[in-house]
């Protein structure tokens, strides 16, 4: 990486972009509130971590970024999916998502939950494109839907968001807090890093290098957003805080106070550090999204 | 086909279900209540009809029904996922289908939310499947996850479902209410056609057939959809009925009266088995099909 990480992340922010913006029909095509709804999430301002750990991923291994774009943008998709349908009434209920309604209190509740549905069918749909299989052996393709599935389903973001409101109200031990990040987040980080790498044709060592460190970043990356609900500032993060508090979540931060938090946060990030070693140089991308999640204050 | 329409559907709802049992996580699989509410819905005793018609035109093409079945199962798991969606209180707060309480009613919306993203996230899990995927050409199977996405995607099924929710208490008119059944009901039903003649190898010619047969089937079958709510037995049906004059949906029969309506569905049957005529005498279980929806009273 011969740039800066800003400069990197900002670069790979205008790809993905591009690439979305060509996958999704714009707001002159019918049904035109839903598109318009779909975009209005896409682009509120998201920092595109999923897809520029794919994209870092697949440069890692192949040596370019040619030909994952689709794949990143994919995975932007699903995760603005799940932010929509997390934020409904039913669910978190909530009203602001970087620092703009969100898409049940702009569109109302049913264009809401179809703009979601359309964006997860959407990210499945843009990964059995021509545009993007052309370039792969199609095994590899198959693999990386397999790979976005799993970790999206009912055993993984799913599974987190069932958990999360389950403990509400309830008491939690460490295994259970550690279920739901692992789940929620954990699992399509580590999908965003291994699709990357397996679609750039990574053996299954490498493969294995890349998941434990999705894993350690994805549980780093949610604890931080728990800490940043306790003490960050609303302005900055574009949402409301100390909300987990007043709805009884299970957090880290709530479980083991905020200083523990902290220290938890640091052992995942050298852990996951340490899981790269092997790659060696060429992961120095990774090394410094490290660094960023851990002071990231947005 | 060696036997009876209702053999042929009989045995292959059988075959259906197995698949959908081994694909499904069982209830002893955390979060059970997930895994639970996703089997509810999945077996409260559908017609199959999507899953049976992409085995038919897969055999008409391939001459048996080998390694087709994941397909047929991945179909079921995308319809009931809009029903389930289609049925929560923001869209057509609909408390009974198939004789059984919906989704939210029998696990409140959150969970019924997610069993809907849960079904259709399984059925691109099933797609990619190295049980599915391994008996097949790859671009073989992209291009049936392509054909499904794009059926069940904004341009497809969710724009169907925004029309029909849109032209509620609306005036609509012929083209209005064909392009919400077409989407609705149509994109569904016809890429379960050309998803099992693609997956079996159908040249362009071949798959144009299987094409306009399932886009007027798909028209016809909502149509005596839409007559059944207006005329049917809901004993039989197992749904609350006369619920589309109540909500001021826009149907055919609606706009203009139940004997046109039959009219209708007759000449878009007639129509249907038109477009499969060159397929000759293998196509007849497609035949039998076009009468079984004709007359259908559930």
């Amino acid at each position: 990486m011969a740039q800066s990480l800003p400069e990197y992340m900002a670069d790979n922010r205008g790809f993905v972009d591009e690439t979305l913006d060509r996958f999704v029909p714009g707001a002159d095509h019918e049904p035109r509130l839903l598109h318009e709804a779909m975009r209005y999430s896409l682009f509120a301002g998201g920092k595109r971590l999923r897809p520029i750990l794919a994209i870092a991923s697949f440069e890692i291994v192949s040596g370019s970024n040619y030909g994952v774009m689709p794949l990143a943008a994919a995975l932007e998709c699903v995760h603005t999916y799940s932010l929509i349908h997390d934020d409904l009434p039913a669910m978190d209920d909530d009203d602001l998502r970087r620092g703009k309604l969100t898409s049940h209190k702009k569109y109302g509740e049913a264009v809401a939950i179809l703009a979601g549905d359309a964006l997860i069918t959407l990210a499945f749909e843009i990964l059995s494109s021509p545009e993007f299989t052309r370039n792969f052996p199609h095994s590899r393709v198959l693999a990386v839907i397999r790979d976005i599935a799993l970790a999206s389903g009912s055993r993984g973001l799913i599974a987190g968001q069932v958990w999360d409101m389950w403990f509400e109200g309830r008491v939690a031990d460490e295994e259970a807090v550690n279920r739901i990040i692992l789940n929620k987040t954990g699992a399509l980080i580590r999908a965003s890093l291994t699709s990357g790498a397996r679609l750039a044709g990574a053996d299954l060592a490498q493969l294995k290098f890349f998941s434990i460190f999705g894993e350690k970043l994805g549980m780093a990356f949610q604890i931080r957003d728990d800490l940043l609900d306790l003490e960050g500032d609303p302005e900055r993060l574009g949402k409301n805080v100390r909300k987990d508090g007043k709805r009884g979540k299970a957090t880290h931060p709530s479980l083991f106070g905020a200083d523990q938090a902290r220290n938890m946060i640091n052992n995942l990030l050298s852990d996951a550090a340490h899981a790269i070693e092997p790659l060696g140089e060429r992961a120095d991308t990774l090394r410094l999204i490290t660094e960023y999640i851990g002071q990231r204050m947005t």
